[in-house]
């Protein structure tokens, strides 16, 4: 059977010979489709504009634009017969369009060409993406932001290298990922803003000589302006692979957030509970609980860098202007985009959807003499002892508490003083977790009320 | 129109909140039945086993077995109705199976788990991939023992930097990518013989207390044996990532070939015809015939080599043994597998419909007094002058050519002797771009004897 | 002797042992030591904000900073020793400062940790490497203003696939590689004003209780603020990844002008001459100019997009806040930002160097009836014909003058008419490659004097 | 002060212009000095040859074999002086035999050129590679098998998902790692076998018109054979891509068990302790054990799949036979041989000296009634029941546990049979840890004496 299976790719599918090789190889509408709305925006836009220059008619510029709103209503009610020999979106738009509306379609191609049209279209639906990517981020900041601010003093373990370094706040370690979250929007936007430029009307690559209208055009299809070098226009992919960095930091963050809801997830650490929603059960292990949707956001990384990897492999090394190769750039993008979108929208939902167990983590915050580092900075900004003097009685400190079997809140003040006679009862306002969260009250620090002031600037700069 | 867009992607197809984006993150069914014909095989040997070891009793593996044939044919006749509720493949077939058979369905599932057998079938269809390439590269290198055959001793340039070096055969430059496929085949065949070990029966990841017969289920589906850990065997994922490494190198290999095809094809080199049948020309410039396939080809090695990322930054740091992660394995295979399949049969089909125009080849041969090294390597070893004399005499007789406007073998001979008075008529023996090429006998070098032995060599090898 | 090789490493090297193969992984010292001027600035900068905010005493804060101006002087004179049994940069700094000033240098760690200190030496080194991609850009910039303001009449063919497809003008073609690297210029910019954000203060990972003055460092430093979540402040290299992104774009661009220089000095295009200063000669084959440069050029992407491979791998997956796998990130930046630095200088001279032979380009830019795009133009303009009959009656005209072995200027205007009666002597304004590239005068177009106003555009904005 | 520094790079370094510029972009001694044991051994292979085939002179070739071993003692013992300014390794090594035995030095680069020399000592560069780390690979097979034979019945959880699934043994998951690292090795013998030619004698691209023997070089330095196509031996560099995707693989291994390494090593898991030889303590805090090593390793996939990355996109679309951009290859493959030696090393340590926690691998074996699936096999095996009766009747069971806050083997019979009258005593015998893997005795199963009996086969194997 498989070797049927085989044969099937092979001997199949190939066996009509060299025609249906290079048909398979060289159409793109299999893909290009998605693009049927942007592809018609574009060249409603042209229409108009070749209206206003007076190179085609008023009249057939309306047939055109009335057309071409036909053509996109059975694309999207479903009617539509797609072509594989029309090869891609722009031919099997045009041939309906010709169908509908007659000759005059023909005249819709004047002072364009495929080149530019393709770049259009494809940098109309990658800026779609950012914009549909800055609406994820900002319902997960949101989400992020009720978390951290509903735990705000609450305490939890702060790591370095997987082990309890200092105790910090739940609503402290969300806002770091805020922040993370923060930048990523921050890189949208300025991806945004750079890649807002019009390439309709670089024609096949050196210009036309048709007087159109760039500016027109760019301004009706809200770009910022027209794009200022007629080869670079074609040959430009900076956009897609822009947006695919981007995409890929941002999967960097939530592989990152994910990981440490699976680990949190697990029997040993049981720091979050995730809802039944993103996780799958056990229909015999009570406790079992899968988080799938936190290990499928944390694979993601790996599709959309690979695809940032993809498209710029085929861009290295490719002499101006346009080159075949370049028609591999849109799957890449597609795929990359809605596995981004998945992720986000999987991540805030199981953000907004997740509970801290709050004993244990304060229990956690709390194991390992995690407070020594307050005692020890007690030690220097109190008593103004030297570093390596404070570090020395705080080992002390420790050792006797280990002794003891207690934590160190729990040593007695003669404890405390036997080890080093002019520490007072003040220094129990750092021990224990709470106090030393509290404490830490630098601009960014753990502390509650820094933590809510952090809140209270995003939610500001949200508005 | 855009916005609209954005907003489908975002609001529309999330709208139905937190459940759908689970379906939309979690379901494998839309890519994963590419291996129904895998799993049946391996549910079929699994049947067949329970029955011999006594687990399940005849009649219900017979049962079994009939009615996974009936699924088979309703999945090949595309009469079986996929759905996205269950999941993936497994669950599909499953639950079809029952519906056929009735509760003994149900018994299919003893001592196996959804693991072992998610991996067993992948395993399959990888194989299936490798035997698929096998038969592809076979093919290219057949067509290009062609090429070899027909031009073992056309001459053309051989280049260093992409200038003129030194003259070599056509036969000789197809024979350096029968070298390279012919690696690309022999990693094919080792990464075949080590992956050839059967997960089936590895159960969820402990193996199973029931007494399955490994070694029979193995040798059904054409195992060498049964993998030996089984945790191991449900947690690895090598034999898809030495099946995207391998594949890698071979879209390396077509990159670099077609990089060449392309070169070769433009106005300035025209060293090569490529059929119409794998360009496209323009309507009303005749000679223009843009290579489309060979830049398809060129830039295939990116979403492969990109699979390849993305598989490898996957599997990352994952802990034993599965983890949903690796359900991000699939559709980079899949993906990777029909491109490369795809890039060697467009190549294949290239080389054997292109025609060599032998005389641009063999005037870029000459040029440059290509034949300058011939030269100075019979200074040293027929007069058994130092290198470094050779260079310098051979040097004056080029700018003696050169001022003439005269190629090497045109200078007379006291044109050669005035310059270094031992020279003498033999030395027009290696002068000229067919004398060049025939002398280089040794083992591996471009003289048409050489070349042919190696084709000789590489049709008895693949006999 | 081979074996003696890998037993070096293997049995030499480890020899020793764990202790051996631990500070071997372990020690940074190898690498960091290229950011003492970083972390000297750092510490200086922290030292003054100890002592006006009174948490240490102006004489201690005096000493520090004129001790780590000596250590510095050391460092930057080649007379520090260091050690890799104090492992990093920053211990090395402070065990010689402590050797200097004594005691009061135990007390410059107060307020700060080694995660946030690394953080913001990093950071700084990073902006450095900004700054100087900036430079490099904008002296490229400028070379290829140079080369396009001198040719910014002289037509050249425009390819795609590699095939003549409309004359272009060579500063044009110039021009189209300023968009480019003026992108990646914009690029550099965005990502110099997100990182600019100031680590320090930020501690082990929660903040502090010193009351330090998080402002007054960060100013110091030249950050525009200090990083406003502690945990994220000593976790993040976003900055890092988006310069190995940005640089791996750059990179991109430099490969494509790369292959460019490549394909045109090869002995078939001959489109330019690269100066003897970056490319290698043959002793014995006059004409034989290898284009080293350019080829190592291409091959910069490889490493660079590498790196940022790396680091993203690195990065995948890691808890927070800080994990020891961070240390991998600097030489990967390192080696990326020198690369880039030495491909941008060595593309900045070779364009300056490079001579363009005009006769060459004219020639090629007029072959295969390269204007055969402008008859068709000129019949839908001028004669208001549809596209299809104007490609049809072009077509006829190409033929003709294919079968009389001339090109579409050289036919008379009686020949013309014969094919179709409307066509009058205005046709020739558009034909021969100087009236086609001088039509083309739309917005971005190829005509003289567009890309003069595109010159002068860019010439302005870089003022 | 940070402005001096990349003022430095810019400004200073390259000031003194293009020369400097193209010696820093176009040497490589700096790097390929690392070949030079290679680069002797095979010039010595070849100076014996043009004695054997009369090439060159007895005494010469004698005079040749001395003065590079000469050459050899001199760079192994540090006195060699290296020039930049003769470029490569090959050029060093040439300038200083002639220096040592004069003229005769010059007739040693007879029948080769720098490419097929170049081609050659990589080669044999790799090679050694390959060979350490086939040894790297045993030894921590090695330890791997003397950790699984010390615990080869301690249970431990089985995780998939992170979550506790069935009890497995100490053993069987060190095994599983064994089973990864072996098919490692299998991969590098593979490599080793196949890159196995010799370039040597393939000259520039063409072979040459000596009467070399390119058998004998070829034995003289290990390989099985010449390599068979003269301009494939210079332009392939499959030998170092396959290196490195051989060295990704295994990098990849190292990192899924360097996580495992890391929680396991956390305060929430406590499943292991590392050694105070590969982690790092705090002083204040006795707990604290950062697991550095693990960390370092874990990264490492990093910049060793980075150099793989790296150099296929260097490769992409190089027309043959030799460019420059492959001058490239070298430092990749270096830094990534030597990151994975030291990985394999530190990994080996760690493993050898760590102890696992056992009594804390048993409780987190049997919590969340991880035996459940053992008792619903129970009820299939031995009541025959079909499994979705098995499964509800377990789960009536684990819910009565659940309620009585106990484990499943404390239930006694009376309840079990109340929940199914079927149930008896021999139930017992599955329920439990110990019980539970005992009982998967299938082949590559979790039982101990399964595990021993791997543990017996690999011993073997490696004998």
């Amino acid at each position: 059977m498989t070797d049927t299976t085989s044969n099937q790719m092979w001997g199949g599918r190939f066996a009509a010979g060299p025609d249906a090789i290079m048909e398979a190889i060289n159409a793109s509408i299999g893909f290009d489709k998605r693009m049927a709305a942007q592809d018609i925006a574009g060249s409603r836009a042209h229409a108009a504009m070749l209206a206003a220059t007076g190179i085609v008619s008023d009249s057939d510029a309306e047939a055109m634009r009335e057309g071409l709103l036909t053509v996109l209503s059975e694309i999207e009610g479903g009617s539509f017969e797609f072509s594989t020999a029309l090869e891609d979106i722009h031919m099997n738009v045009e041939a309906r369009l010709k169908a509908i509306i007659g000759e005059a379609a023909g005249r819709l191609h004047t002072g364009r060409s495929r080149n530019d049209q393709v770049a259009t279209d494809f940098k109309l639906w990658v800026r779609d993406q950012l914009d549909a990517t800055a609406k994820g981020l900002l319902a997960l900041i949101d989400a992020l932001l009720t978390q951290a601010e509903a735990g705000a003093d609450w305490v939890m373990p702060g790591f370095t290298h997987l082990q309890t370094a200092q105790p910090v706040t739940w609503g402290h370690h969300m806002m770091a990922y805020v922040e993370m979250f923060g930048r990523d929007l921050s890189r949208v936007r300025d991806a945004r803003a750079r890649m807002n430029e019009c390439p309709l009307g670089a024609a096949a690559l050196a210009g036309t000589s048709f007087p159109i209208d760039r500016e027109m055009t760019a301004k009706a299809l809200g770009f910022d302006r027209p794009a200022a070098n007629s080869l670079d226009a074609v040959s430009d992919r900076d956009f897609a692979l822009e947006f695919l960095s981007t995409a890929s930091l941002c999967a960097m963050h939530l592989s990152r957030m994910a990981e440490e809801l699976v680990i949190w997830s697990s029997a040993q650490f049981r720091f979050v509970a995730l809802s039944d929603r993103f996780s799958t059960g056990s229909s015999i292990m009570p406790q079992k609980k899968n988080p799938d949707a936190a290990e499928l956001i944390r694979a993601k990384i790996g599709r959309i860098f690979g695809a940032n990897v993809a498209l710029m492999t085929v861009m290295k090394g490719l002499p101006l202007a346009y080159s075949k190769d370049m028609q591999e750039d849109k799957e890449q993008v597609f795929d990359a985009a809605d596995n981004l979108m998945l992720a986000l929208a999987a991540m805030e939902g199981m953000v907004r959807d997740m509970s801290a167990h709050r004993e244990n983590l304060e229990a956690a915050a709390g194991s390992g003499f995690s407070t020594a580092t307050d005692l020890a900075d007690w030690l220097v900004r109190v008593l103004g002892m030297p570093f390596r003097e404070a570090h020395h009685v705080t080992g002390s400190l420790v050792a006797l508490a280990e002794g003891k079997g207690c934590d160190l809140p729990e040593l007695n003040l003669e404890d405390m003083q036997a080890v080093h006679g002019d520490i007072d009862a003040s220094v129990y306002d750092v021990l224990g977790v709470h106090n030393s969260v509290a404490s830490r009250t630098s601009y960014g620090g753990t502390a509650p009320e820094q933590v809510r002031a952090q809140i209270a600037r995003w939610k500001e700069a949200l508005k």
